[in-house]
């Protein structure tokens, strides 16, 4: 079948599946979950082998070894995938709560209720582990989903696709709420990110260029999770140790991540005191600091940052720093080189408080605490979809509940309108 | 200036004004919302002179009578739009609302923060009313604005945004918070569509060939408004009466609105009764209905609906009529051929009211009621900047909150993450 047909009828597949999904209960989603995570470990041996072929074809086609890692399934890694996924099942419905109820005039009473958003298509790289996990955040919030995985992983995602589909009908529910890509023509991406009419949410994961792609070509709205250039700014009463303690974890808890601070920006009032401070903190961690011309007349041994500094996300051992009159500088920097990410500041000031939580317009601004809190988990949303750096819809980490959306429910009993 | 420079520097004007509007206080906004108004009035002439050179360039260029009966402005005119801005003056403003704060296990607290959207695009036809009201519902939300009226308005539209202008000087705000396109070239709509790093929302008001175009081009996400093919589903369980009250308040209320009924489904059990008496006060009132075999079976004077009618936004005096088994059916034929606007049902019955609230998605869904209450002062939001048709970000009508998103706050006494 040519990919285009293929992918129109898997979409409308999804679009048809997706109506009795949205209103199965929420024992039948849980049933639904439980029973997938049953039986990929009962399969557990029949998936390790489907890996092995995965891993068998990546190595003979001389694939990277990081992505070689990331493709791996060990009996271990199927374990925590099946315990995620029963997690979830764990989790509140996020579907059917009604809010917001209130009489009108007219006599109408006027609410809104929680529903999904139909159907999602999941992109991502070569990480098997990622199937599991994305039909299991669609089954729960009501939806169906389509799952295009790396063609690296193909072997090990039909297998582990195969057991959801096995649960969906042991459950009570339409097979095709999960549909798997078949193939690994890439074409299949594009068709999908033209499948408007089937198709309410696109989530691409992995690297920025995969995002940035998608992003350009759909024609379907992309939870999109770009550049996390997060900064901390210490203010003139912030306590000098809490500084510190808060710079370091949001630079160097972990490195790779998104929610790590990338620049520290310093009151002017403070340099002289802090920036030593920083300065052997960051050494002991083996962490290059790159300084402003301010930090560097206190510090001339730092690496002097370049302009392109203020706006690198280095997911590295590597820290900029600058020197700032005050919080409007900071919130001016912030704006100017900042992602919208995470944004903290440290401080004993409630007006500078106020000012930068109001001034700050990131997903997630913070008042004495580590930018590295900003997830899902953290924020005590019970699962993460990804970080959003949208604006519109869901902003900052996102759980389920940015896989529903809201309608309006209106009770009455047959009151008509009169202009 | 070339057109596209031109957009270019508006937007990143837009862009700056947003962050001064965005941070400031309620009492700042309503003060220039409220100067608006005051010197509208005070330049009342000035005003509809500017109007009277687009009435006479538009009759000279023959536009069409109903297009030019939107473009007049008259002294009740311009008082009406001035009392609509007061009135938005008064609302509550939705910027600044912190709600859902909880402690973390972490030791965290974790809320989120209502605020603007940054920069709103609005395209419109030519309805210099429009200027202002987009205008004042961008301010009082906190957002800058960027206004692209119809070519024919275009000297109305310079003279009311001159006020603006000077009002938001006036109130201690960037003038630039408030921008018209000085140009009635049309390309600078496609520029705007464009400045996905300016603008955050672009608003289409028009008609659906115009929203349509828009939201093909545009690279930014756009609140559309598409077809209003609403439903009244009356049931097995349904006081005769009401039904009829309802069904022709949906349909007869006002013809040329979007959320007016174009299809009535009704009970087989109840068809021998219903019809007769559906038939008689649509006659009445000069309503022509095309009936399905069935209900032709039952007056066979009807004329008969053909499969487009059941897709058909009639904005007329016709309404489409189909007999269905029960509820299921009937959910299953607005899935199929509603446009998720408005369905109602009218019943007694406790469980059928229940599945048809759950398993109908569309933007509004009603139980014994008039879908003509589909509407953003009837649902008490004070108002309406339109009833979308998307299902992300806003969906049914939107109101102020609309223009606005949430950021996540977070506030420690120095809480650091340890993973």
């Amino acid at each position: 079948m040519q990919v285009e047909h293929l992918i129109a009828e898997m979409a409308l597949a999804g679009r048809r599946s997706s109506r009795d999904v949205a209103v199965a209960s929420t024992g039948q989603k849980n049933q639904a979950i439980r029973l997938a995570a049953e039986r990929l470990l009962g399969q557990q041996q029949a998936i390790l082998d489907a890996n092995n072929i995965d891993m068998a074809n990546a190595e003979a086609k001389g694939i990277a070894q990081p992505l070689q890692d990331r493709l791996k399934l060990t009996e271990d890694g199927v374990q925590r995938m099946c315990e995620a996924a029963r997690a979830v099942a764990s989790l509140p419905d996020p579907v059917g709560a009604i809010s917001d109820v209130a009489s009108q005039p007219s006599g109408i009473r006027v609410g809104k209720m929680r529903i999904p958003l139909g159907v999602v298509g999941m992109i991502y790289e070569s990480r098997p582990n990622v199937t599991l996990e994305a039909a299991t955040l669609a089954m729960k919030s009501g939806n169906a989903c389509i799952l295009r995985g790396g063609s690296e992983a193909i072997e090990s995602n039909q297998a582990i696709a195969s057991c959801i589909t096995w649960a969906l009908e042991e459950a009570g529910l339409p097979p095709k709420v999960v549909q798997l890509v078949p193939t690994t023509d890439r074409a299949a991406v594009g068709e999908m990110l033209r499948s408007s009419e089937c198709i309410d949410l696109i989530i691409p994961r992995g690297g920025k260029s995969l995002i940035e792609r998608i992003s350009n070509e759909s024609t379907i709205p992309v939870l999109k999770h770009l550049d996390g250039v997060c900064h901390v700014y210490v203010d003139d009463s912030a306590d000098a140790e809490m500084a510190v303690n808060i710079v370091v974890n949001s630079k160097a808890e972990k490195f790779a991540v998104c929610n790590a601070a990338e620049t520290v920006l310093i009151a002017a009032t403070r340099a002289g005191e802090l920036i030593p401070m920083l300065v052997e903190k960051f050494e002991e961690l083996g962490v290059e600091l790159r300084g402003c011309q301010k930090s560097r007349e206190i510090e001339p041994s730092m690496n002097e940052a370049l302009e392109s500094d203020w706006t690198e996300e280095y997911l590295a051992p590597v820290l900029a720093l600058r020197v700032v009159e005050g919080v409007s500088e900071a919130i001016d920097h912030i704006g100017q080189y900042g992602s919208g990410h995470t944004d903290a500041i440290v401080t004993n000031d409630h007006a500078n408080a106020e000012t930068f939580l109001n001034g700050v317009d990131s997903a997630s601004v913070m008042v004495n605490t580590s930018t590295q809190f900003a997830d899902g988990f953290e924020y005590g949303l019970g699962a993460e979809i990804g970080i959003s750096t949208n604006k519109l819809h869901a902003r900052g980490p996102v759980g389920l509940e940015g896989l529903t959306t809201q309608k309006y429910v209106v009770w009455s009993n047959g009151e008509i309108r009169h202009r």
